[in-house]
């Protein structure tokens, strides 16, 4: 069932697949996917073999409105991934550069339980919200690598509060401010 | 010779690396070593696996002054990584994903080979050249993260000049900038 749902999420993205076709590829009842993994989102953070559902997390980065939003998605990235998930954060990572199945499916994940609630309060054209949603990202992979990866200094050992201080307004202008966005 | 040369690399760094000291580990005569590699940044580019020697690249960054040091680092970047380099390029990221000891080789290569050259020319302490340089490879190793790996859209097919606009902004307030420090 989760290499169904693997295959499933990977090739046509969350909203693509539903609970039946899954069942479906996997040759069971949808009623035996229900039982094991509950929800279609349960069953995506389980095939992607997420340590949390993102999505849990994002009424954190709204609390202080627009103009922190970088600051609060920052905190909250930074909460995580200090925290006791960095392994089965860093296991995601070597996953998805390790095989493009994978990554495709990291994708689909992070576009629907990460970067859509992120930029999905904005109000902007959807297009722009991917794009702003895409750099957002692009900023806090290479985190990920510098810091939990490569584990360069002075990140590597950098306080939260310092990384907050110097990236938070990369963040933001990202998310709300004057930015040409990457288009072909 | 070169699996002596990692381990060196990786525990010691560059500088603190001789021929000699990788000639005597891997028991054979620092003459053989200069003969199949040539000089110690060659073996350090051999070791490493990297498709070019990014030292070489430099003094495209520098052309336009540092006013345009992001812009340029940027450009040279995706000339390089938009060409024939990038598989091996991914190769680098997968190894060093997937062992601590080819992440801490990755590391001590992007030190010496291109980060201490792109800030080295600023007119700075030390400290703070490394802390720039670092905040530099956050933005540039998540764009390969989130462009090469993931292909997250837009930023897998955008062009390389919209990318410049939207990122360099990011790069040159990093390099020359207003920026809060990163610290323990």
């Amino acid at each position: 069932m989760l290499a169904a749902a693997r295959d499933c999420f990977a090739e046509r993205g969350f909203e693509g697949c539903t609970i039946r076709a899954i069942a479906g590829a996997a040759g069971v009842d949808p009623a035996l996917v229900h039982h094991y993994f509950g929800s279609k989102e349960d069953l995506f953070v389980a095939a992607v073999e997420a340590p949390v559902d993102p999505a849990d997390l994002i009424s954190d980065v709204f609390t202080g409105g627009r103009e922190s939003l970088g600051e609060n998605v920052l905190r909250t990235f930074l909460r995580v991934w200090d925290g006791p998930m960095q392994p089965a954060g860093l296991a995601l990572v070597r996953s998805a550069t390790g095989s493009e199945h994978r990554a495709r499916l990291l994708r689909e994940f992070l576009i629907a339980r990460v970067l859509r609630r992120v930029v999905g309060t904005l109000d902007l054209p959807p297009a722009e919200r991917e794009a702003r949603g895409a750099l957002v990202a692009s900023q806090l992979a290479g985190l990920i690598l510098t810091r939990y990866v490569l584990r360069l200094e002075p990140l590597a050992s950098a306080s939260a509060e310092s990384l907050v201080a110097a990236l938070a307004p990369t963040l933001q202008r990202y998310l709300t401010g004057e930015v040409a966005l990457p288009r072909p």
